[in-house]
């Protein structure tokens, strides 16, 4: 069987994960690892190519963007015209829509496909907000996320002056609603309560609970576990009070690489086109004989 | 908007709720009700055509077959030669497969779709079962069902002389291990032991923790609620114990009836063929803007 030639572009936290994911899959093999500076090479990288142009690699059947997340559009455009399937893991969920019509196009104008914001949210809780939906129709969705670090809120906080490292965990309270806990280390010249003032300010984290803490390391209280918790109560047809719930306790890196391995597989049963989660059959992220994963699955 | 007609055959307890969501549904009209006798008309179905065969209705686009599971297979192969797209329910895990091998190629000579086996186990269950081999391709998932009413088992317990009503509840005990709750309404001349017996001896029930009780009435203990507990622990990557779980309290048939409207709207978008819910795109049951799917639920 041939296998699918997979290019991992950045390699970041995302990055190195995606590589461990691919060398798990038995369907597929690394093409090379790209980065911005490609003479450096750690241990793991040893035994593949590394380069800083995806196109220096061969035969290129999908390209999978670790990049941050503000750069995947720019790859993506590149990548799809040279008709080199992509995918990513775009997490502004208010540009994704934006992101698909963009890429769309191009993909179908050079025979590619695009799969974008697959990681876990967007990603795969997506599918299950969509499927809750359908079984479900009218109703509620809350999505509840952690307990876990938070990317967005901890560069904001790190943006304060006075902020030598910072770490902002989300914790869930249900309906939707969280509290920010912050741990910073604090500059020599600042205070703690300096810096909680301009914190709670932020719009960031005006809306929410939040409590900031002086901690002498940020590293030492840092783990990459997340979670979710979804749940939905609704109506099927006239008949109320259907209760929905999903949860899960995860590494977060290790699943959005995972995540990011099955669309990959995707890319290569789609029609050229760009699509979210939703708009692709859960089936075709997985490895396996067709017939046998329907028995075993269905 | 031209809506979807859809034909609802067979009107037992799921044609009943099917019915509830057509109603629901904004892009949807109901073609007619196929029963097997015609002039059975009651209250609520007094609005429609009710007659014994659905050529008998006009412009049919798809048929939701509401059938006993059995007589599935003979009526999508009618429908699907006849150009008309069908829908179902169809519960006996082991034979998907096979039903699905045997529609496909009347579908595709047809440009018909029908999508299968399309409830909550199977169907919903389905997608999150492969979402989260997906997720997590090394691991255990374990489906527990209930507490509710098992069909399958019911019918064993009646079969069994001296039994003039029963009910059989499964209760999940995790990993997938039930217990049977058996309610027996018991004939003149037999006694709750003698059928106990008879039950725990049944392949059915042999083995699993089974308990069997008389009561007056079974109608008064019945209801179609029901459950899920989806549970999964496996390895993304190479990174173990990441943590998955799906739950839901849902009525049953109406649960069904919204899934079979659901997929009545997918069988629109597919290409001709036989899917079950894992190949077919999640956004396919949804009604509404394509876009405006995508902006609210990814």
């Amino acid at each position: 069987m041939k296998k699918i030639r997979a290019a991992i572009v950045g390699y970041g936290n995302i990055g190195r994960y995606v590589l461990e994911a691919l060398q798990q899959a038995p369907d597929f093999e690394v093409a090379g690892v790209v980065r911005r500076n490609p003479s450096n090479v750690p241990a793991e990288l040893a035994g593949y190519k590394v380069v800083a142009d995806v196109m220096e690699l061969e035969d290129v059947d999908v390209a999978i963007l670790c990049t941050p997340t503000r750069e995947v559009e720019k790859h993506a455009r590149v990548l799809l015209a040279e008709g080199v399937n992509t995918v990513d893991s775009f997490d502004i969920h208010g540009s994704i829509a934006d992101l698909r019509a963009t890429l769309d196009p191009i993909a179908k104008a050079h025979g590619s496909v695009a799969i974008i914001s697959a990681g876990w949210d967007p990603g795969s809780d997506s599918i299950v907000r969509a499927l809750m939906q359908a079984a479900a129709p009218k109703g509620v969705t809350y999505t509840n996320f952690g307990p876990g670090m938070s990317m967005g809120h901890t560069v904001a906080v790190k943006s304060k002056p006075g902020v030598k490292n910072a770490l902002s965990m989300t914790i869930p309270l249900g309906t939707g609603i969280h509290r920010r806990m912050v741990y910073v280390e604090v500059e020599d010249g600042y205070t703690i309560d300096q810096i909680a003032k301009s914190v709670k300010e932020d719009p960031y984290f005006a809306s929410d609970e939040t409590h900031v803490f002086q901690v002498p390391s940020v590293d030492e209280i840092k783990d990459m576990g997340h979670g979710v918790n979804m749940v939905r109560k609704g109506v099927s047809g006239v008949t109320q009070n259907q209760r929905f719930e999903f949860n899960m306790s995860i590494n977060n890196p290790a699943l959005t690489a995972q995540i990011l391995v099955g669309v990959a597989r995707a890319t290569m049963i789609e029609r050229p086109g760009a699509y979210t989660m939703i708009e692709i059959p859960v089936i075709d992220m997985l490895y396996g004989d067709r017939e046998e994963l329907i028995r075993h699955l269905v």
